[in-house]
């Protein structure tokens, strides 16, 4: 294909996309095929072809004769490796941002004290995030740091950067696995206001708790996902001491 | 320990355990200490390291100066390999049964038709089930069943035998692996019946397939846990191509 000019169907379908990434909000209304027909000068087909591509990667939603708007993105991520928010959305062809609310260094919660193993009387460094896809919230993160960690990313760009780029490029920690407790919940009040969704809605909830070499946990997190935009997916085999 | 009697701490645990899988309901009173000393003529000290092994297992919480209560079971299940309710349950110290709301012949709806590759037109046995864990609603499952398979579990005893054991067992289908989705939701009017909680509550939504020899699905269900009874866990190691 080196050398070759994309297709019109895709050239207009990666310009939707950007789009998508920053101009249009869920719900919010997409071009009509005319409006895409003499924007981009090419035909009828082409806009449909396009369009259609949109539907199939779930970033467009068409209601039979009213057009076709921007969805809220939905989100299928595999359970089978350690990876971070940015990382995953991008594996879904979204932009990940992300908006700081908090961070400062506090007494360990219990829940955090024991999942970093660390003594009563601890400090930690807590950071809240809401993580966004195409600029639409899809995760609650509280985020839990063992103090001398913490210290350092405190100092970072959390606005830009991932924790888990910063742990590992630059504050020397590789992460080797972590341990997931997942259940449904209902969002709180801050939970809601973190996510712009309605209180009482549901919300996936996961403790994940990442270690480093020597098997030393480093990074304890609360996550809430939206729970109409995320499914996570796995295979598991049929044990032999299982029946 | 062969030809030894079980400790009297034991004895008197077991007889709980015994009771809370029949007659007491989660929220129920546990009788007093000094009703237990009275009914089996044991010491102080003997029921008390009984109902605190039960407080350990998660079968009854302990209100300090208003005694102890049947817990609400709390499910811990690791991701690891294909199990059916009733095995979970066991490994969770829980009796497991099931009451049956509906068995019978459907036409395919078209997500149980995917999961199941089946043409179209083509006809399932659907199969509604609430699922107890010591008596208490713990699952909604929907389960379809490909025809031919189906019209033999029809005929089985449902409230008794789980459909994993009928297709190994009885109907010479080993089952080699699945595919899991899993969500959060919100209990609909009709899920919220089966589960006995109000409409609204959290719900561990999971779409499972299971498949015999030949990657041949022949079990889709749509499972539905009570979010604040059931929490899914796992570990992953950090993926090389991850970074």
């Amino acid at each position: 294909m080196t050398g070759t000019r994309a297709p019109l169907y895709a050239q207009v379908e990666d310009a939707l996309v950007a789009r998508l990434r920053t101009d249009l909000r869920p719900g919010d209304r997409m071009p009509s095929e005319d409006e895409l027909i003499s924007e981009f000068g090419v035909s009828r087909i082409t806009v449909r072809r396009a369009v259609q591509n949109l539907v199939a990667r779930g970033l467009v939603v068409t209601r039979p004769g009213r057009g076709s708007y921007a969805a809220v993105p939905r989100i299928t991520q595999p359970l089978t490796e350690l990876t971070g928010f940015v990382e995953d959305m991008e594996a879904n062809g979204l932009a990940a941002t992300a908006r700081v609310l908090t961070v400062r260094e506090i007494p360990a919660p219990p829940d955090a004290r024991r999942a970093l193993e660390l003594p009563l009387g601890a400090v930690v460094t807590f950071i809240e995030r809401v993580r966004l896809a195409n600029g639409h919230p899809i995760s609650f993160d509280r985020t839990y740091l063992v103090p001398e960690l913490g210290r350092l990313v405190a100092q970072d760009d959390l606005e830009n950067e991932p924790v888990f780029a910063l742990l590992e490029e630059c504050h020397d920690t590789p992460l080797v696995e972590a341990t997931y407790a997942m259940n449904a919940v209902t969002a709180d009040a801050a939970v809601a206001a973190a996510l712009e969704t309605p209180e009482g809605s549901a919300v996936l909830r996961i403790e994940r708790t990442s270690y480093t070499n020597g098997d030393r946990p480093v990074d304890y997190e609360v996550l809430h996902y939206r729970g109409e935009t995320i499914t996570f997916t796995t295979r598991l085999p049929r044990g032999t001491g299982s029946r």
